[in-house]
Protein backbone atom coordinates (compact mmCIF):
# COMPACT_ATOMS: atom_id res chain seq x y z
CA UNK A 1 0.00 0.00 0.00
CA UNK A 2 0.88 3.36 -0.83
CA UNK A 3 2.78 5.43 2.01
CA UNK A 4 0.63 8.65 1.27
CA UNK A 5 -2.03 10.16 -1.39
CA UNK A 6 -1.37 13.90 -2.38
CA UNK A 7 -4.50 15.57 -3.55
CA UNK A 8 -3.66 18.49 -5.78
CA UNK A 9 -0.71 19.83 -7.64
CA UNK A 10 -0.38 23.24 -6.96
CA UNK A 11 3.18 23.78 -5.29
CA UNK A 12 1.76 22.86 -1.43
CA UNK A 13 1.18 19.24 -3.44
CA UNK A 14 4.67 19.30 -5.46
CA UNK A 15 6.58 20.39 -1.73
CA UNK A 16 4.78 17.51 0.06
CA UNK A 17 5.71 14.92 -3.08
CA UNK A 18 9.36 16.09 -3.32
CA UNK A 19 9.55 15.77 0.38
CA UNK A 20 7.23 12.69 0.56
CA UNK A 21 10.48 11.37 -2.12
CA UNK A 22 13.24 12.85 -0.11
CA UNK A 23 11.79 11.27 2.98
CA UNK A 24 12.00 7.31 0.98
CA UNK A 25 7.99 7.45 1.08
CA UNK A 26 5.79 6.07 -1.77
CA UNK A 27 3.20 8.64 -2.88
CA UNK A 28 1.30 9.44 -6.06
CA UNK A 29 -0.46 12.99 -6.45
CA UNK A 30 -3.65 12.94 -8.32
CA UNK A 31 -4.06 16.37 -10.51
CA UNK A 32 -3.79 18.02 -13.42
CA UNK A 33 -0.56 17.34 -15.57
CA UNK A 34 -0.36 21.43 -16.03
CA UNK A 35 0.09 21.23 -12.68
CA UNK A 36 -2.15 24.48 -11.08
CA UNK A 37 -4.12 27.01 -12.75
CA UNK A 38 -3.82 29.56 -10.63
CA UNK A 39 0.11 28.97 -10.52
CA UNK A 40 0.36 28.95 -14.63
CA UNK A 41 -2.06 32.48 -15.11
CA UNK A 42 0.19 34.31 -12.78
CA UNK A 43 1.61 37.07 -14.77
CA UNK A 44 4.48 37.53 -12.42
CA UNK A 45 5.91 36.18 -9.14
CA UNK A 46 8.37 38.68 -7.45
CA UNK A 47 8.20 37.42 -3.51
CA UNK A 48 9.28 33.60 -3.54
CA UNK A 49 12.94 33.62 -2.51
CA UNK A 50 14.95 31.94 -4.93
CA UNK A 51 13.19 32.75 -8.15
CA UNK A 52 13.13 36.77 -8.62
CA UNK A 53 10.78 38.32 -10.84
CA UNK A 54 9.56 35.15 -13.09
CA UNK A 55 5.88 34.51 -14.74
CA UNK A 56 3.38 31.93 -13.21
CA UNK A 57 4.33 30.27 -16.69
CA UNK A 58 8.00 30.23 -15.97
CA UNK A 59 7.35 28.34 -12.43
CA UNK A 60 5.07 26.10 -14.13
CA UNK A 61 8.05 24.65 -16.14
CA UNK A 62 10.81 25.12 -13.53
CA UNK A 63 8.04 22.95 -11.20
CA UNK A 64 7.75 20.15 -13.64
CA UNK A 65 10.92 19.43 -14.98
CA UNK A 66 12.09 19.20 -11.20
CA UNK A 67 8.47 16.47 -10.84
CA UNK A 68 10.36 14.69 -13.91
CA UNK A 69 13.60 14.54 -12.73
CA UNK A 70 12.35 13.40 -9.52
CA UNK A 71 10.37 10.59 -11.54
CA UNK A 72 7.07 11.90 -9.41
CA UNK A 73 4.31 11.29 -12.03
CA UNK A 74 0.61 12.87 -12.03
CA UNK A 75 -2.57 10.68 -11.62
CA UNK A 76 -5.03 12.97 -14.29
CA UNK A 77 -7.83 12.45 -11.91
CA UNK A 78 -10.44 14.56 -9.69
CA UNK A 79 -10.49 13.11 -6.46
CA UNK A 80 -14.18 13.15 -5.10
CA UNK A 81 -13.51 11.31 -2.02
CA UNK A 82 -11.77 10.40 0.68
CA UNK A 83 -12.39 7.70 3.05
CA UNK A 84 -11.40 6.71 6.40
CA UNK A 85 -10.80 3.00 7.04
CA UNK A 86 -8.92 0.84 9.93
CA UNK A 87 -5.36 2.02 9.26
CA UNK A 88 -6.14 3.62 5.96
CA UNK A 89 -7.51 5.75 3.80
CA UNK A 90 -9.68 5.02 0.58
CA UNK A 91 -9.53 8.22 -2.30
CA UNK A 92 -12.62 8.05 -5.11
CA UNK A 93 -12.26 9.71 -8.27
CA UNK A 94 -14.63 11.35 -10.81
CA UNK A 95 -13.14 9.25 -13.59
CA UNK A 96 -13.98 5.79 -11.81
CA UNK A 97 -10.64 5.04 -10.03
CA UNK A 98 -10.06 3.96 -6.32
CA UNK A 99 -6.32 3.99 -4.77
CA UNK A 100 -5.65 3.23 -0.47
CA UNK A 101 -2.80 4.73 0.93
CA UNK A 102 -1.71 4.93 5.01
CA UNK A 103 -1.73 8.73 4.42
CA UNK A 104 -3.59 11.58 2.64
CA UNK A 105 -2.59 14.84 1.88
CA UNK A 106 -5.01 17.33 1.35
CA UNK A 107 -4.05 20.40 -1.21
CA UNK A 108 -6.77 20.94 -3.40
CA UNK A 109 -6.55 24.87 -2.84
CA UNK A 110 -9.80 27.13 -2.27
CA UNK A 111 -12.50 27.02 -4.75
CA UNK A 112 -12.81 31.02 -6.24
CA UNK A 113 -16.67 31.64 -6.69
CA UNK A 114 -16.62 33.10 -10.02
CA UNK A 115 -19.39 34.96 -11.01
CA UNK A 116 -19.02 38.53 -12.81
CA UNK A 117 -19.39 37.82 -16.66
CA UNK A 118 -16.34 37.62 -18.45
CA UNK A 119 -14.27 37.10 -14.84
CA UNK A 120 -13.13 33.70 -16.09
CA UNK A 121 -12.19 34.67 -19.74
CA UNK A 122 -9.48 37.75 -18.43
CA UNK A 123 -7.72 35.81 -15.27
CA UNK A 124 -4.23 36.45 -15.32
CA UNK A 125 -4.73 39.31 -18.30
CA UNK A 126 -6.18 41.93 -15.64
CA UNK A 127 -8.79 40.12 -13.51
CA UNK A 128 -6.49 38.67 -10.10
CA UNK A 129 -7.39 37.38 -6.70
CA UNK A 130 -4.53 38.85 -5.09
CA UNK A 131 -3.64 42.33 -3.83
CA UNK A 132 -0.24 41.53 -2.56
CA UNK A 133 0.63 39.47 -5.33
CA UNK A 134 -0.74 41.20 -8.32
CA UNK A 135 -1.44 45.13 -7.02
CA UNK A 136 2.59 46.51 -8.36
CA UNK A 137 1.15 45.69 -11.76
CA UNK A 138 -1.44 48.50 -11.56
CA UNK A 139 0.46 51.78 -10.35
CA UNK A 140 -1.01 54.94 -11.21
CA UNK A 141 -3.37 52.99 -13.11
CA UNK A 142 -7.61 52.70 -12.40
CA UNK A 143 -8.70 49.13 -10.89
CA UNK A 144 -12.04 47.95 -9.92
CA UNK A 145 -12.00 46.05 -6.39
CA UNK A 146 -14.95 43.63 -5.15
CA UNK A 147 -14.62 43.04 -1.85
CA UNK A 148 -17.06 40.33 0.38
CA UNK A 149 -15.31 40.84 3.55
CA UNK A 150 -14.32 43.12 6.64
CA UNK A 151 -11.25 40.98 6.76
CA UNK A 152 -9.98 41.90 3.50
CA UNK A 153 -10.20 45.45 3.84
CA UNK A 154 -6.89 45.85 4.39
CA UNK A 155 -5.89 44.13 0.83
CA UNK A 156 -7.81 46.98 -0.85
CA UNK A 157 -5.32 50.09 1.24
CA UNK A 158 -2.52 48.24 -0.22
CA UNK A 159 -4.38 48.17 -3.90
CA UNK A 160 -4.72 52.01 -3.38
CA UNK A 161 -1.15 52.51 -2.86
CA UNK A 162 -0.32 51.72 -5.74
CA UNK A 163 -3.32 52.41 -7.86
CA UNK A 164 -4.15 55.96 -9.66
CA UNK A 165 -8.08 55.16 -8.53
CA UNK A 166 -9.60 52.11 -7.01
CA UNK A 167 -13.19 52.12 -7.95
CA UNK A 168 -14.76 49.41 -4.43
CA UNK A 169 -17.57 47.28 -4.58
CA UNK A 170 -17.81 46.09 -1.13
CA UNK A 171 -20.45 43.61 0.02
CA UNK A 172 -19.95 44.17 3.92
CA UNK A 173 -20.57 46.68 6.27
CA UNK A 174 -18.63 48.67 8.75
CA UNK A 175 -16.29 50.02 5.74
CA UNK A 176 -13.55 51.26 7.20
CA UNK A 177 -11.45 54.40 7.04
CA UNK A 178 -9.95 53.87 3.16
CA UNK A 179 -7.44 56.12 1.62
CA UNK A 180 -8.81 59.06 -0.49
CA UNK A 181 -8.27 57.93 -4.04
CA UNK A 182 -10.89 54.67 -3.30
CA UNK A 183 -14.66 55.46 -4.80
CA UNK A 184 -16.99 54.00 -3.93
CA UNK A 185 -19.48 52.04 -5.85
CA UNK A 186 -23.24 51.26 -5.53
CA UNK A 187 -23.69 49.02 -8.13
CA UNK A 188 -23.32 45.50 -8.81
CA UNK A 189 -20.89 44.80 -11.51
CA UNK A 190 -22.74 43.30 -14.73
CA UNK A 191 -19.61 42.03 -16.99
CA UNK A 192 -16.10 42.69 -17.24
CA UNK A 193 -14.88 43.59 -20.98
CA UNK A 194 -11.73 43.99 -22.91
CA UNK A 195 -10.17 42.61 -26.25
CA UNK A 196 -6.45 41.06 -25.08
CA UNK A 197 -6.77 42.63 -21.47
CA UNK A 198 -9.19 44.26 -19.22
CA UNK A 199 -10.76 47.54 -20.65
CA UNK A 200 -13.88 48.00 -18.46
CA UNK A 201 -16.66 46.99 -16.54
CA UNK A 202 -20.49 47.41 -16.62
CA UNK A 203 -23.04 48.16 -14.66
CA UNK A 204 -26.52 48.33 -15.20
CA UNK A 205 -27.32 51.56 -17.81
CA UNK A 206 -23.37 52.64 -17.47
CA UNK A 207 -19.80 51.78 -17.64
CA UNK A 208 -16.10 52.60 -16.53
CA UNK A 209 -12.90 52.21 -17.84
CA UNK A 210 -10.59 50.53 -16.11
CA UNK A 211 -7.43 48.42 -16.08
CA UNK A 212 -7.92 45.62 -13.76
CA UNK A 213 -10.32 44.21 -11.77
CA UNK A 214 -9.50 42.69 -8.62
CA UNK A 215 -12.23 39.56 -6.53
CA UNK A 216 -11.04 39.86 -3.24
CA UNK A 217 -13.37 37.00 -1.41
CA UNK A 218 -12.66 34.51 1.52
CA UNK A 219 -12.75 31.14 0.33
CA UNK A 220 -15.73 30.18 -1.23
CA UNK A 221 -16.46 26.74 -0.72
CA UNK A 222 -15.34 24.09 1.96
CA UNK A 223 -13.71 20.79 1.02
CA UNK A 224 -16.67 18.67 0.19
CA UNK A 225 -13.99 15.36 0.04
CA UNK A 226 -14.53 14.31 3.46
CA UNK A 227 -17.76 15.49 5.24
CA UNK A 228 -15.82 14.60 9.12
CA UNK A 229 -12.96 17.47 8.19
CA UNK A 230 -12.67 20.45 10.87
CA UNK A 231 -13.49 23.17 8.38
CA UNK A 232 -14.15 26.66 9.50
CA UNK A 233 -14.49 29.90 7.50
CA UNK A 234 -14.21 27.61 4.34
CA UNK A 235 -10.57 26.49 4.81
CA UNK A 236 -9.53 23.34 6.65
CA UNK A 237 -8.24 23.73 10.21
CA UNK A 238 -4.32 22.12 10.98
CA UNK A 239 -2.67 22.95 13.50
CA UNK A 240 0.86 23.98 13.29
CA UNK A 241 1.99 20.35 11.88
CA UNK A 242 -0.34 20.87 9.38
CA UNK A 243 -2.43 17.79 10.97
CA UNK A 244 -6.35 17.37 10.68
CA UNK A 245 -8.74 16.49 12.96
CA UNK A 246 -8.85 13.21 11.14
CA UNK A 247 -6.36 10.26 11.65
CA UNK A 248 -3.77 10.19 8.94
CA UNK A 249 -4.80 13.45 6.49
CA UNK A 250 -3.25 16.17 6.56
CA UNK A 251 -3.64 19.23 4.53
CA UNK A 252 -1.74 22.19 2.94
CA UNK A 253 -1.55 25.61 0.76
CA UNK A 254 -4.48 27.35 -0.06
CA UNK A 255 -6.84 25.21 1.45
CA UNK A 256 -5.75 25.33 5.27
CA UNK A 257 -6.38 29.77 4.60
CA UNK A 258 -4.84 32.80 3.85
CA UNK A 259 -2.35 33.91 2.48
CA UNK A 260 -2.56 32.40 -1.07
CA UNK A 261 0.69 32.47 -1.51
CA UNK A 262 3.11 29.80 -3.14
CA UNK A 263 6.01 30.58 -0.78
CA UNK A 264 3.11 29.45 2.10
CA UNK A 265 1.76 26.69 -0.04
CA UNK A 266 5.45 25.58 -0.50
CA UNK A 267 6.41 25.50 3.29
CA UNK A 268 3.04 23.63 4.30
CA UNK A 269 3.48 20.90 2.06
CA UNK A 270 7.08 20.60 3.40
CA UNK A 271 6.01 20.28 6.53
CA UNK A 272 2.64 18.32 5.80
CA UNK A 273 5.22 15.52 4.67
CA UNK A 274 7.53 15.67 7.68
CA UNK A 275 4.26 14.66 9.65
CA UNK A 276 3.36 12.38 7.45
CA UNK A 277 6.85 10.55 8.04
CA UNK A 278 6.22 10.94 11.51
CA UNK A 279 3.39 9.43 11.54
CA UNK A 280 4.04 6.39 9.67
CA UNK A 281 7.02 6.09 12.17
CA UNK A 282 4.55 5.90 14.99
CA UNK A 283 1.58 4.13 13.75
CA UNK A 284 4.16 1.40 12.05
CA UNK B 1 9.36 54.73 12.24
CA UNK B 2 10.19 51.25 10.40
CA UNK B 3 7.19 49.19 10.09
CA UNK B 4 9.20 46.34 10.75
CA UNK B 5 12.88 45.06 11.77
CA UNK B 6 13.58 41.84 10.74
CA UNK B 7 16.19 39.83 12.78
CA UNK B 8 17.74 36.75 10.69
CA UNK B 9 19.12 36.65 7.33
CA UNK B 10 18.27 33.03 6.30
CA UNK B 11 15.90 32.30 4.06
CA UNK B 12 12.71 32.70 6.75
CA UNK B 13 13.86 36.49 6.93
CA UNK B 14 14.77 36.52 3.38
CA UNK B 15 11.00 35.49 2.15
CA UNK B 16 9.90 38.25 5.14
CA UNK B 17 11.44 41.00 3.67
CA UNK B 18 10.58 40.28 -0.01
CA UNK B 19 6.87 39.89 1.11
CA UNK B 20 7.13 42.96 3.28
CA UNK B 21 8.61 45.02 0.59
CA UNK B 22 5.60 43.59 -1.63
CA UNK B 23 2.91 44.62 0.91
CA UNK B 24 4.42 48.25 0.83
CA UNK B 25 5.88 47.68 4.25
CA UNK B 26 8.99 49.31 5.42
CA UNK B 27 12.06 46.87 6.94
CA UNK B 28 15.63 46.78 7.44
CA UNK B 29 17.20 43.12 8.24
CA UNK B 30 19.86 42.67 10.61
CA UNK B 31 21.88 39.86 9.86
CA UNK B 32 24.89 38.41 7.90
CA UNK B 33 25.51 40.40 4.37
CA UNK B 34 26.61 36.60 3.72
CA UNK B 35 23.14 35.13 4.60
CA UNK B 36 23.19 31.99 6.27
CA UNK B 37 26.35 29.78 6.94
CA UNK B 38 23.30 27.06 6.90
CA UNK B 39 22.41 28.02 3.12
CA UNK B 40 25.93 28.21 1.77
CA UNK B 41 27.16 25.20 3.58
CA UNK B 42 24.23 22.94 1.84
CA UNK B 43 26.42 20.55 -0.12
CA UNK B 44 22.66 19.82 -2.15
CA UNK B 45 19.37 21.25 -1.75
CA UNK B 46 16.52 19.16 -3.80
CA UNK B 47 12.97 19.21 -2.55
CA UNK B 48 12.52 23.15 -2.42
CA UNK B 49 10.17 23.73 -5.16
CA UNK B 50 11.45 25.64 -8.44
CA UNK B 51 15.16 25.17 -7.96
CA UNK B 52 16.36 21.37 -8.72
CA UNK B 53 19.12 19.92 -7.18
CA UNK B 54 21.07 23.35 -6.34
CA UNK B 55 23.82 23.88 -3.92
CA UNK B 56 23.45 26.01 -0.79
CA UNK B 57 26.03 28.29 -2.37
CA UNK B 58 24.25 28.33 -5.72
CA UNK B 59 20.90 28.92 -3.78
CA UNK B 60 22.63 31.87 -1.38
CA UNK B 61 23.27 33.78 -4.94
CA UNK B 62 20.36 33.46 -6.14
CA UNK B 63 18.85 35.04 -2.84
CA UNK B 64 21.54 37.87 -3.00
CA UNK B 65 20.29 38.62 -6.46
CA UNK B 66 17.01 38.67 -5.76
CA UNK B 67 17.73 41.17 -2.29
CA UNK B 68 19.82 43.25 -4.91
CA UNK B 69 17.10 43.72 -7.21
CA UNK B 70 14.67 44.53 -4.67
CA UNK B 71 16.54 47.14 -3.25
CA UNK B 72 16.96 45.08 0.40
CA UNK B 73 19.75 45.44 2.19
CA UNK B 74 21.46 43.95 5.25
CA UNK B 75 22.13 45.64 8.47
CA UNK B 76 25.47 43.57 9.36
CA UNK B 77 25.08 43.60 13.22
CA UNK B 78 23.98 40.66 15.98
CA UNK B 79 20.49 41.88 17.43
CA UNK B 80 21.46 41.72 21.41
CA UNK B 81 18.23 42.27 22.53
CA UNK B 82 14.49 42.91 21.78
CA UNK B 83 12.61 45.72 23.94
CA UNK B 84 8.65 45.75 24.09
CA UNK B 85 7.47 49.19 24.68
CA UNK B 86 4.30 51.49 24.36
CA UNK B 87 3.33 50.31 20.61
CA UNK B 88 6.67 50.10 19.62
CA UNK B 89 9.93 47.66 20.16
CA UNK B 90 13.50 48.76 20.50
CA UNK B 91 16.42 46.44 19.27
CA UNK B 92 20.04 46.78 20.22
CA UNK B 93 22.79 45.33 18.96
CA UNK B 94 26.16 44.01 19.80
CA UNK B 95 27.77 46.71 17.79
CA UNK B 96 25.95 48.95 19.61
CA UNK B 97 23.29 50.08 16.98
CA UNK B 98 19.75 50.57 18.48
CA UNK B 99 16.80 50.53 16.04
CA UNK B 100 12.74 50.94 16.74
CA UNK B 101 10.56 49.56 14.62
CA UNK B 102 6.29 49.43 14.96
CA UNK B 103 6.94 45.24 15.17
CA UNK B 104 9.71 42.47 14.60
CA UNK B 105 10.07 39.49 12.73
CA UNK B 106 12.30 36.79 14.69
CA UNK B 107 14.33 34.86 12.27
CA UNK B 108 17.92 33.89 13.82
CA UNK B 109 17.60 30.18 13.00
CA UNK B 110 18.78 27.92 16.33
CA UNK B 111 21.55 27.13 17.45
CA UNK B 112 23.48 23.72 17.38
CA UNK B 113 26.00 23.29 19.97
CA UNK B 114 28.75 21.97 18.46
CA UNK B 115 30.77 19.78 20.11
CA UNK B 116 32.61 17.46 18.57
CA UNK B 117 36.44 18.58 18.22
CA UNK B 118 36.47 18.85 13.88
CA UNK B 119 32.67 19.11 13.87
CA UNK B 120 32.64 22.94 12.74
CA UNK B 121 35.74 22.12 10.60
CA UNK B 122 34.01 19.63 8.64
CA UNK B 123 30.25 21.17 8.87
CA UNK B 124 29.35 20.69 4.90
CA UNK B 125 32.21 18.73 3.88
CA UNK B 126 31.05 15.06 5.28
CA UNK B 127 29.13 16.79 8.83
CA UNK B 128 25.41 17.34 8.81
CA UNK B 129 22.65 18.48 11.15
CA UNK B 130 19.86 17.17 8.60
CA UNK B 131 18.99 13.66 7.71
CA UNK B 132 16.70 14.64 5.01
CA UNK B 133 18.46 17.21 3.26
CA UNK B 134 21.89 15.13 3.36
CA UNK B 135 21.06 11.31 4.15
CA UNK B 136 21.15 10.64 0.05
CA UNK B 137 24.24 11.58 0.00
CA UNK B 138 25.76 8.33 1.95
CA UNK B 139 24.27 5.53 -0.08
CA UNK B 140 25.87 2.48 0.61
CA UNK B 141 28.51 4.22 2.66
CA UNK B 142 29.31 4.23 6.31
CA UNK B 143 28.09 6.95 8.69
CA UNK B 144 28.36 7.96 12.29
CA UNK B 145 25.54 9.64 14.20
CA UNK B 146 25.39 11.37 17.40
CA UNK B 147 21.38 11.25 18.29
CA UNK B 148 20.31 13.30 21.47
CA UNK B 149 16.82 12.41 21.64
CA UNK B 150 14.19 10.19 21.07
CA UNK B 151 11.99 12.64 19.28
CA UNK B 152 14.98 11.86 16.16
CA UNK B 153 14.94 8.25 16.27
CA UNK B 154 13.05 8.35 12.83
CA UNK B 155 16.00 10.34 11.15
CA UNK B 156 18.23 7.32 11.90
CA UNK B 157 15.79 4.97 10.49
CA UNK B 158 16.34 7.62 7.17
CA UNK B 159 19.60 7.18 7.11
CA UNK B 160 19.87 3.36 7.19
CA UNK B 161 17.88 3.45 4.38
CA UNK B 162 20.70 4.88 2.28
CA UNK B 163 23.95 4.02 4.46
CA UNK B 164 25.84 0.68 4.73
CA UNK B 165 26.24 1.00 8.45
CA UNK B 166 24.97 3.54 10.60
CA UNK B 167 27.18 3.52 14.12
CA UNK B 168 24.78 5.38 16.49
CA UNK B 169 26.06 6.94 19.75
CA UNK B 170 22.67 7.50 21.38
CA UNK B 171 22.12 10.28 24.34
CA UNK B 172 18.66 8.89 25.29
CA UNK B 173 16.48 5.51 26.77
CA UNK B 174 13.90 3.80 25.41
CA UNK B 175 15.83 3.02 22.20
CA UNK B 176 13.24 1.48 19.68
CA UNK B 177 13.56 -1.46 17.23
CA UNK B 178 16.41 0.17 14.37
CA UNK B 179 17.19 -1.61 11.14
CA UNK B 180 19.58 -4.48 11.22
CA UNK B 181 22.59 -2.03 10.13
CA UNK B 182 22.00 0.28 12.59
CA UNK B 183 25.53 -0.54 15.07
CA UNK B 184 25.38 0.67 18.20
CA UNK B 185 28.04 2.39 19.63
CA UNK B 186 29.08 3.14 23.44
CA UNK B 187 31.83 5.20 23.94
CA UNK B 188 31.43 8.92 23.54
CA UNK B 189 33.37 10.60 19.92
CA UNK B 190 36.33 12.36 20.90
CA UNK B 191 37.21 13.75 17.19
CA UNK B 192 36.29 14.03 13.95
CA UNK B 193 39.12 13.79 11.52
CA UNK B 194 39.87 14.29 7.43
CA UNK B 195 41.53 15.45 5.27
CA UNK B 196 39.52 17.54 1.96
CA UNK B 197 36.22 15.69 3.65
CA UNK B 198 35.33 13.13 6.85
CA UNK B 199 37.60 9.79 6.68
CA UNK B 200 36.92 8.83 10.31
CA UNK B 201 35.87 9.36 13.71
CA UNK B 202 38.10 8.55 16.79
CA UNK B 203 37.19 7.40 20.47
CA UNK B 204 39.30 6.61 23.41
CA UNK B 205 41.64 4.03 22.35
CA UNK B 206 40.21 3.53 18.69
CA UNK B 207 38.48 4.89 15.49
CA UNK B 208 36.11 4.19 12.79
CA UNK B 209 36.55 4.55 9.18
CA UNK B 210 33.66 6.66 7.96
CA UNK B 211 32.49 8.78 5.64
CA UNK B 212 29.88 11.12 7.04
CA UNK B 213 29.22 12.08 10.59
CA UNK B 214 24.81 13.18 11.36
CA UNK B 215 24.81 15.20 14.55
CA UNK B 216 20.85 14.79 15.48
CA UNK B 217 20.01 17.55 18.27
CA UNK B 218 16.90 18.97 19.38
CA UNK B 219 17.24 22.84 19.19
CA UNK B 220 19.98 23.93 21.60
CA UNK B 221 19.29 27.31 22.75
CA UNK B 222 16.40 29.40 23.45
CA UNK B 223 16.54 32.86 22.38
CA UNK B 224 17.96 35.34 24.98
CA UNK B 225 16.99 37.91 22.88
CA UNK B 226 13.90 38.51 24.72
CA UNK B 227 13.21 37.38 28.22
CA UNK B 228 9.29 37.79 28.20
CA UNK B 229 8.94 35.49 24.92
CA UNK B 230 7.57 31.65 25.31
CA UNK B 231 9.40 29.16 24.39
CA UNK B 232 9.08 25.41 24.05
CA UNK B 233 12.20 22.75 23.93
CA UNK B 234 14.07 25.25 22.60
CA UNK B 235 11.78 26.71 20.28
CA UNK B 236 9.74 30.04 20.20
CA UNK B 237 5.86 29.07 20.66
CA UNK B 238 3.90 30.75 17.72
CA UNK B 239 0.37 30.13 16.06
CA UNK B 240 -0.61 29.59 12.59
CA UNK B 241 0.04 33.49 11.62
CA UNK B 242 3.58 33.10 13.38
CA UNK B 243 2.34 35.35 16.62
CA UNK B 244 4.46 35.19 19.63
CA UNK B 245 3.09 35.65 22.82
CA UNK B 246 4.22 39.16 22.80
CA UNK B 247 2.60 41.92 20.92
CA UNK B 248 3.93 43.17 17.63
CA UNK B 249 6.63 40.09 17.54
CA UNK B 250 6.26 37.38 15.28
CA UNK B 251 8.45 34.43 14.35
CA UNK B 252 9.72 32.70 11.31
CA UNK B 253 12.01 29.75 9.84
CA UNK B 254 13.96 26.86 11.98
CA UNK B 255 13.38 29.52 15.56
CA UNK B 256 9.88 27.74 15.40
CA UNK B 257 10.85 24.23 15.13
CA UNK B 258 11.13 21.39 13.17
CA UNK B 259 11.46 20.31 10.22
CA UNK B 260 14.86 22.31 9.58
CA UNK B 261 13.93 22.79 5.96
CA UNK B 262 14.33 25.51 3.61
CA UNK B 263 10.63 25.57 2.04
CA UNK B 264 9.13 25.68 5.72
CA UNK B 265 11.39 28.68 6.80
CA UNK B 266 10.24 30.30 3.16
CA UNK B 267 6.36 29.60 4.27
CA UNK B 268 6.52 30.89 7.60
CA UNK B 269 8.88 34.29 6.58
CA UNK B 270 5.65 34.66 4.18
CA UNK B 271 3.08 34.38 6.76
CA UNK B 272 4.85 36.30 9.14
CA UNK B 273 4.99 39.13 6.81
CA UNK B 274 1.42 39.09 5.82
CA UNK B 275 0.51 38.81 9.81
CA UNK B 276 2.72 41.72 10.06
CA UNK B 277 0.95 43.71 7.47
CA UNK B 278 -2.45 42.75 9.43
CA UNK B 279 -1.21 43.93 12.57
CA UNK B 280 -0.38 47.41 11.58
CA UNK B 281 -3.29 47.80 9.42
CA UNK B 282 -5.17 46.72 12.88
CA UNK B 283 -3.17 48.87 15.16
CA UNK B 284 -2.82 51.80 13.26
Amino acid sequence: MLDCIVIGSGVAGISAALTLQANQKTCMIIGNAHLSDKITKAERIHNYPGLTDITGAEFTQKLQEQLKRAGISITEQKATGVYPMQGKLGVATQEGGYFEAKTVILAGGVETVKQIDGETQFTGRGVSYCATCDGFLYKDKNIFVLCTSKRLESEIEHLAGYAKTVYAFLLYKDVGELPQNVVFVKKMPKKIIGDKRVTGIEFVGESLQIDGVFVLKESASPTSLLQELDVRDGHIVVDRNMQTNVQGVFAAGDCTGRPYQYAKAVGEGNVAAHSVSRYLYENK
